[in-house]
């Protein structure tokens, strides 16, 4: 009964999309809304999501030699108004303090929503010479962009992001960083989050403001809409023009550098629970998962159940495995729902009879097969579980995103496939940014990016009929 | 030459304690200003420092049962009215945002200088029966208390901090949580910072706004000035009976949760530099150290020098040991005094003679004691050599404390110690607030805490004559 009520309280995803998602949000208590509009509080759970992401990517920023820092959380209005481009793109967001200590200040503080302007006026100041090059800082922190409408994880007026700010003396170097920091962050979606990310390049209209060029990887959620999830940027000499960032080069001469930054976030989390989850709640995939496997008693009251539990529990810990051993007096079928709304991607069961017959049942979340185990195989055979679990979960991402791109190469079969299917569409481009914004008034998709691979499919732009120059991947977004 | 021109750039500490503080944070390159007034850029160096103390707590924490959570930036000014004593804190300390996303908000936002009220408010929200309780939760934020006259490290306007909030059923729990807290700071300090710290409860002048009891941890700086250091406090059902945060215990009844809370900030940093840090710079711990072991190769173009310097780190990393390589074109002068102003524990020191010699040379950073090696011993060396030297340094910094804290049963002695010698000073009090605020502007000095061993050494208040209740440690402080 308990179960019933505790799943009933779910929409499903088909019936609604948007608030399936925002029951996962409350009901796998991930989040909670705060009294400040848009700004959310992080559970623990949702947290301890964002924490194994950050625990990951934070390793291999540092093992490819990055160091962090901590900029303020304030930039004066203005150092803010320095890089024309940039101010243009976040100016309308900004939240702004104009009172401290019950004074009225002299200059207003922007709220940082970004901090490119907080790095490049710290390296026009640390930057001399090519010895001091490059220099690769990332700094963990939360960013504030003032929004109307706001979605757990999704879009808010605070999020929780890692921004890397990077120097270097040539544009190649530079180029090469912007590029290897899309492989971490594939390798993110591949090793951890099991999503298959399609990367490439944003058209100048998609592109961060002050960028040369961003990068981008592009997730497809259950409902065939895209989610952005992480650029980075290529930005030239732009801010180090505007910031007087320079060195003394080998050569004697003085030059820019050339930067990059680069950035993912909460939105992530965002990501995981609409590629993954379904109708129960959460589907975590196993290394990002706070616990990897519940242990779930039944009957624990009789003679041996309760103590076979805290065995398993204490030699999967000794794995190295997360383990929550769920021992309150709630109904097993209800703390099966708790289990599953939570995503975790394993569940053992065991009770008197399982006792008995020396076994116990395990349950995989993703699929919820079953299988009963010899209870001296148990342990053993959990790290194996997890990576199978894992490699199935990535390759049914993977298997939706084939299925659900499509090409097209005519606008009317495009305009129809977009409004029947959604998804991916791979379409060739004019460049023209007039045939960008056509498709978007058109069907509301816009451009997600311009893949590496440019083999192309046609040889005029669909919707102009002029001479096409790009393949592009275009999607409804989030 | 270099190393003259490097190590001239610092005061010395007895010529001016707080400009050699300054020098050390510069030149170390831990911070350095910002263009907003009182807000700090934390450079790597500065950071790794509070990375690894936040892993050690972070660690300590969570295998205590504490959960990690990320509470808004923000606090409508509505919210943060709630609790009286609080707001009297509080308020003339607020940075406030008056504008989002270009216009003038409904209601005014506080940048968070605390979080007590939002986890109260949130506590108020998921806490309902027994069964949920404890809740103890911790968040690593930063926070903003507007400072007029600001150090780095010390008094900012912002600052990077944790704060633990939780919510128990009953006061013995959350008077445990509170001390048990600052059992965990106290090893900390003994463990990681090498500092041993006083502890005791502080007087009702001297305590957190809306607690009921505050814990303290107290250091002594080279000077002889306190530091507090950090603090824990339980707050008893004041914040729950405010935010309405009530529970349904076993009984039946419905009762208000017993609080705590506590925290530690980047003002640690401040209490490592000075209490071990010398005239040529940082002395650092070694468990602490981003890097532990410096090796500077002589006249490293000389074939085997690098080579041998090279095998060294990679056997030394083996080991879980952080060392770093100064192959850089920098004279080996001033890679010593490079060393010596990061404090870098040890340091090996390896030429062309050496090698000859079968030999490299090892110096202690915190009593530059050298020391030749045979090569092949000292890899295996290294470990112990650490632990040696956090011993040392903890025992010099005990005795330090052991010197400077002195009886004083008459006022007259107290003034005159207090005068000519600083540090801390025990002495009687008979609990009136009056005593302690005209020993204040007699000699500056403020008391530190009660200590938890209440021996008494005197039966009256030697300020006022009055019967004492209290020993208490007094000291001047930052």
């Amino acid at each position: 009964m308990g179960k019933k009520k505790f799943v009933r309280a779910i929409t499903s995803r088909d019936e609604d999309f948007a608030q399936w998602y925002t029951d996962v949000c409350r009901k796998a208590e991930l989040m909670d809304y705060s009294d400040a509009k848009g700004f959310i509080i992080y559970r623990p759970y949702g947290y301890a999501l964002w924490e194994n992401m950050k625990n990951y990517l934070d390793n291999s920023f540092k093992k490819t030699g990055h160091e962090n820092v901590y900029m303020p959380l304030v930039i004066p209005e203005s150092l803010f108004l320095k890089e024309a481009e940039h101010v243009e793109g976040f100016a309308p967001e900004t939240a702004i303090i104009t009172i401290g200590g019950n004074e009225e200040l002299q200059e207003r503080l922007i709220i940082r929503p970004t901090s490119e302007v907080l790095f490049c006026n710290h390296y026009a100041k640390v930057i001399e010479s090519h010895r001091d090059l490059p220099k690769k800082y990332n700094q963990w922190c939360s960013v504030v962009r003032w929004e109307k409408t706001t979605r757990p994880f999704l879009r808010g007026s605070e999020f929780l992001w890692q921004e890397g700010h990077t120097a270097h003396a040539t544009e190649e170097e530079a180029r090469k960083e912007a590029l290897d920091i899309l492989d971490t962050y594939e390798d993110l979606g591949k090793n951890l989050l099991a999503i298959p990310f399609i990367t490439g390049i944003k058209t100048e209209k998609e592109k961060f403001a002050g960028a040369v060029d961003t990068y981008t990887i592009e997730a497809l959620m259950h409902d065939n809409k895209a989610l952005q999830s992480g650029t980075t940027h290529y930005l030239g000499t732009g801010f180090a023009k505007a910031f007087d960032i320079n060195f003394q080069d080998k050569d004697g001469k003085l030059k820019s550098v050339y930067q990059t930054s680069w950035g993912v976030s909460t939105r992530l989390i965002g990501a995981v629970i609409m590629v993954h989850g379904d109708d129960s709640g959460l589907v975590l995939p196993p290394y990002l998962a706070p616990f990897q496997v519940d242990i779930i008693p039944i009957m624990q009251h009789v003679e041996g159940v309760l103590e076979k539990a805290q065995e398993l529990k204490k030699e999967l810990e000794d794995l190295n495995i997360r383990v929550r051993l769920d021992d309150t007096d709630k109904s097993p079928g209800w703390k099966f729902s708790e289990s599953e709304m939570r995503g975790t991607p394993l569940r053992i069961e065991i009770g008197p009879r399982d006792l008995e017959n020396n076994q116990a049942v395990v349950v995989k979340r993703y699929n919820r097969e079953k299988t009963t185990f010899i209870i001296d195989d148990i342990v053993k055979s959990i790290p194996g579980l997890l990576k199978d679990i894992h490699d199935a979960m990535y390759n049914n991402a993977l298997k939706n995103v084939e299925e659900n791109t499509r090409e097209a190469i005519d606008y009317d079969t495009f305009k129809k496939i977009m409004d029947e299917e959604g998804g991916y569409i791979k379409m060739m481009w004019c460049g023209d940014e007039a045939c960008e914004l056509k498709v978007k008034e058109d069907t509301k998709a816009t451009s997600r990016c311009l893949p590496f691979d440019q083999t192309p499919i046609g040889e005029e732009c669909p919707v102009c009929k002029k001479k096409a120059k790009h393949v592009v991947y275009y999607a409804k977004a989030y």
